[in-house]
């Protein structure tokens, strides 16, 4: 039997802004990661999202990033060390106080945007954010892009982890998400992304925009919350995945 | 057998700003209202702060303050009950982050600046600020001015309280502090001072600035920790107690 | 002949955060209220709402607010004097960059939020705002709500000023905005709203929440651009005012 | 005759926390590089500093710095060009607002920390600081470190510029400063200091960290303003470039 997680990005709304639609993409996934104030979030949407995660027995991890809400966590940081493990613990902490609250447990930790980005070759950041982890709660998962060296950190410290694919991206040969600008970087036909997605479950293969057969491994699936359309895609690689015998649930 | 505990406000650093001789200040007191990231200290300091009052044996609490920096969190904001209380949730949760890496326990909230003062008066705002830690860890201490409603809303919530008091600042007939610019807010003569601080906590008793005798309870002493004299000070506060037969201790 | 100013608020979006349909709006006024960056606005944003506007013809204003991003500039802060007026200088010359760059001149200040509300009393405020815009350039228009403390302020120090009416909002006796959560507060009604726009800038009348008839003056009406309701209502005025022989254009 | 400009960065000082001697630092210098707001400084803090340029009849330059009051300002992020441009005029613009209060005129730009470090080999991040200055205002002077590729930027587009030196840093073969951990980096001997400054203004050499004899421009030098040993050092550079016959004088 396969099985695989289903997690999206929430909680990025932030005081009179309002982006994504929690209250829709949450019917569908396993795992929310939480964003924690820095980047996106303020304590009354992360309130509201715990809510909303425990009411629909969604597990709840943190989406900790960079102090830079103007781009929105986006843009390359160069912090030490201790500045990027303290950030991230004292982001973490912050979204356990309402896990905490609402009796619930924190279950894992996703970095968010750029610094999630600079975690598939940035070893020392890596491991910043598993030393983070490591010394608040050594039970949370770490979620890592499948390739990232932080998987790899993470799986040295002894903490678990969890290997995040995309359905609508395409890889490069080692396993790095080809750049959005790039041609045929955005995996458009859902058929197609959603056929790469159960290869890549079921199989433990991808096929890179190279045409290079990889071995990639597929414990979450990122799906996203923003728009109809989304949220159509969503159900539909739900009910694909039914077919296929890939049963969704929580790691 | 008399005894009374040592607060004082620390790491209220931020960034490459330096606020206050956290090292220095830590040595003589018992208890320390760390900032939480809004009003003063960020991660850094936090990480730090924690690590001195493990080392000293101090019991660390949380100073959740409004979310001004440029104002250092001494500016009257008006929150909803709701904001108010996340946001005071929020911060606790960050700091805890700390204690719990470093295996000590969270001991204490005391609302800082403005928020402190209005909770002086305002029920709703010490409601909000109590069911915060009800919901975080109802065996956390609520440290409240002496006579404050904050105090009240407390035990009525069935949470511990302490009821501070202040060495260097008159008291106005309904216990308030006596607003710094009036004549004689400021208790300038250290020994007038210390003898004020031995009579609230021997006798319960303080004069007024009108000349009023008072009912005061004083659980917690507030110290300042920036300069030189106001070390000597506390070393001159912790003398006398000695001599007095109050012991200085954690509550 | 009659004439009134049509304005709205815009470039209140945020980096990643969309709020308002400034494209759309832009093409219904003749002043824009730019947001400066405190409550919301950044640097991209103002870029391209000066930009806009000087293509669709349109006077561009400062909006400026509270340092208060997670309230968007709505909730009441107690500021010094000098603080108001020096927060208020810097949102207006940090705007000022942009219509410099463009080669054209600011035209008007409008205060945001909060700030906009506590100048409908506090006579402090509104001095510290119109001196604000007095020492940094006395050209430029002080845009209050009818009725607000700051329009006299304003008018006594010399400077020049454009009473703000709302189609949307009634009024109480002493033409402050009856509080929306207040029964009829909205005029929902389009139609009643709009020939009570037609009265107020024709007549110089307006019937208060009581029944009461007061003067009031009309030189510019708020209009709002989010969504395609509110565009249609714009559309909906600008139609009846032409008709009533209202011109609309810029002060 | 010869002649150099005195700078130093002033005004980082951050609501209740003060960075630096600006009182003390202000009389010995011809240009105060005033920071506005993004990575220190606050408008009370700029005012006060433009007031005090002013009385002392020293220029005020703008030095806008990254968005990360936490980190000073001196962490590398990654902007766009646009973003950089952007942010960079709109804080010269909100300094503007002070200078233009108090009936001065702005006189340049340095790019503050991590971004004027950039600007060492970064000319599309120079492009977007000049392209700022040229729409602000094109007499505006920039600041660059000598051997910096935003001076070329600048002057290939008409703009004004000035190079600045260091007295207690040791330069690489290739003009730029050598690493503060470097062996050798800082320059500890005051006479040898102000020795390589007499010979980098009279006859544009300065001998590099390795050893070889590099020209050198200096038109500026920077001096700073924390401690009283750094004012005792100001004083004697000025006493020794007045014994060289070196004038000091603003640009």
């Amino acid at each position: 039997m396969y099985s695989v997680d289903l997690n999206s990005d929430i909680g990025e709304s932030f005081g009179a802004y309002k982006l994504g639609d929690d209250e829709a993409i949450i019917r569908h996934i396993t795992a929310a990661n939480a964003a924690c104030g820095w980047h996106g979030g303020d304590p009354m949407v992360m309130d509201r999202v715990v809510r909303l995660s425990k009411e629909h027995g969604v597990a709840v991890g943190a989406h900790p990033g960079y102090p830079d809400l103007m781009g929105f966590g986006r843009r390359r940081m160069t912090l030490s060390f201790e500045e990027a493990k303290n950030y991230v613990k004292y982001q973490i902490g912050a979204l356990s106080a309402f896990t905490v609250s609402y009796g619930i447990k924190l279950h894992h930790v996703a970095p968010h945007g750029a610094m999630g980005n600079q975690c598939q070759y940035d070893e020392e950041l890596s491991r910043a954010v598993c030393e983070a982890v490591y010394e608040f709660d050594r039970d949370l998962i770490i979620y890592y892009c499948a390739g990232a060296v932080l998987g790899k950190v993470a799986e040295d410290m002894g903490l678990r982890t969890a290997a995040e694919i995309f359905a609508d991206r395409a890889y490069m040969d080692d396993l790095s998400l080809a750049p959005r600008k790039m041609e045929g970087a955005m995996i458009t036909d859902e058929d197609i992304a959603i056929g790469r997605c159960v290869r890549m479950i079921k199989e433990g293969k991808v096929t890179s925009i190279n045409g290079k057969e990889l071995d990639i491994k597929g414990d979450t699936l990122c799906v996203h919350g923003d728009g109809p359309k989304a949220m159509e895609f969503v159900r539909k690689i739900r009910k694909t995945f039914e077919e296929e015998g890939i049963q969704i649930k929580t790691l």
